[in-house]
């Protein structure tokens, strides 16, 4: 690697006069800066931006630490928050926990602080009071997708209300006149899903309709797992006329094990799911779901902790990002009368 | 942030001593020691580690440049390339370039030598000489997955032999008495997949069928555009009875829209594709595909960055990968007789 010494040398001046011509160009000769100018441009140097960093107290660069880049809904996150970051002339450097609470640890020690400016941190395992200390003693810590709204954290955060999600897909299945429901809820990155599924059975309860104990199942989140507990659902349950999901992995799965079984979408059993990623729109029958508007709610996450970076007085302690919305495809319709 | 100097007040020490402290202990006696580490506990201080990496000429992080990190391969690779990085002692950053060469060539200037040690580039759109030239002036370079062994770059790489994939899904749908099949050729992130669909139709060639023009289409990586491709196929070449596709999504794609048009998957028309994403066992009917054995390319690629850093002079320009896998699943069945 080309060091300034060398440019300096090549040039014939000083290295303070390379640091001075690259940082405030008005305190050298025309002349002599060209010289350095032309220099660079043949050692091909570049300058050590942990220098620069260092000597600014800034490196232009956040991080986001995810539990898991395995399931869609990150990549779709991640895409959504790095132009948002770009926009905003940041870098976004991406840091995979791989759902481990001391990999959490180690990069958020290896990273907050020093190699970014700020960490938006995802579905942590990590234990808030050791996130509060990291973000007293380093750098600003903001938590994206907060799923409880009505207890906001000792953290800045972006908070989504799952629980108006989880009524909207409530509401949805009452009025196609289903009575008879299959929850299946995901225990995934971050924890159960609780929100999402409370929020739907409080609108059921209003309803008059309580959950049929039997018929909720908690699962890790995926298509596989969604697969498995829709077909030992329906083994149990066979007079189920939909199946409510916290998440779309886990509908996406249930839709298929229904169509394995020879049970129609949505004619004999509608399926709907809460997040709206790609795959909703993509699978056949098309998912209806609850978008939560993951790039809307990355572009504020990453607008928010810019503001906390900048100007940290300013800052309020929790963002709502935009209402949930039902978006209705084709694995809903109409209870089907016998 | 709580810097040196004040570690060094609280503990009535110089700065120097601090930093002894952190470096090399022998230096200073115990009892000197002990309240230096005291007051850095007390504080929450945190060794900057742009300033030790400065220091060291090291930064333990390896960075990770793939162009869209939407397509479910990259998330997948991302997960099996993170945890071989971290069995080694490296953290990994994954920066997503979006498709656009200029963000990759800036985040090549942000990142290369200066926040990272060594870089893994996927499918990029930037030119192999800047690339030579970063890789001169800063960290070392290595290119993943790349698709073209017969031809390596002038760059140190990590080769799959996609051509023998294309050529295993030829042999799989002849053996199973297909003769009328439409290709559909991926053209997405890094440029079109040729390697694959030359090595299924050399096969072809050999067993005296010519692909037929008009039932070749070149489209985008993803599983919306393989079902429209498979539904513009179908309508122009009804008599097709398989469908090969370069890649997983292309090839749930073209499934789905089978199904759409009441075509039977495997029994009316089978379909095969290459990656062996996850999707491909979780879809139904399950996928048939060629694996790439996509974790153990990954694990090979950090391995192969790490030792281009730790011995460069010791590195192969090109390691091939392990040899491509045909996954027979549901999707695939022999030829429908009329």
């Amino acid at each position: 690697m080309v060091t300034l010494s060398e440019v300096a040398k090549r040039a014939h001046v000083t290295a303070a006069t390379v640091s001075n011509v690259l940082r405030n160009r008005e305190k050298v000769r025309p002349e002599t800066a060209d010289r350095v100018l032309k220099a660079i441009a043949d050692l091909g140097y570049r300058p050590n931006l942990n220098a620069r960093a260092l000597a600014e107290g800034r490196s232009s660069t956040l991080a986001l630490m995810l539990s898991n880049i395995a399931n869609p809904f990150y990549p779709e996150f991640v895409s959504a928050a790095e132009r948002a970051a770009r926009k905003a002339g940041y870098f976004l450097m991406v840091c995979n926990t791989d759902d481990d609470a001391e990999v959490g640890r180690a990069y958020l020690n290896q990273i907050a602080g020093t190699l970014a400016d700020g960490v938006l941190v995802m579905n942590t395992d990590i234990k808030f009071n050791e996130l509060c200390a990291s973000a007293t003693h380093s750098a600003p810590i903001l938590l994206a997708m907060w799923e409880h709204p009505e207890t906001p954290p000792a953290l800045p955060c972006i908070a989504v209300d799952f629980a108006h999600a989880g009524a909207l897909a409530a509401r949805h299945l009452l009025e196609l006149g289903h009575r008879e429901i299959g929850l299946l809820i995901g225990d995934g990155c971050g924890g159960l899903q609780d929100a999402r599924s409370n929020g739907f059975r409080a609108v059921m309860r209003e309803a008059g309709i309580e959950a049929d104990a039997a018929a909720v199942l908690q699962i890790r989140d995926s298509i596989d797992a969604g697969y498995a507990a829709c077909m030992q659902l329906m083994a149990s349950r066979p007079h189920l006329t939909a199946i409510f999901a916290t998440n779309d992995l886990l509908a996406i799965g249930a839709a298929q094990a229904l169509i394995t079984l020879g049970r129609a979408v949505p004619n004999d059993v509608s399926v709907i799911g809460i997040t709206d990623i790609q795959l909703a729109h993509q699978v056949h029958p098309a998912l209806t779901t609850v978008a939560i508007q993951t790039p809307a709610v990355a572009q504020l996450s990453i607008e928010s902790l810019i503001r906390l970076i900048q100007t940290p007085e300013q800052q309020p302690s929790m963002v709502l990002g935009p209402p949930p919305q039902l978006i209705v495809r084709a694995s809903t319709g109409p209870r089907r009368m016998n």
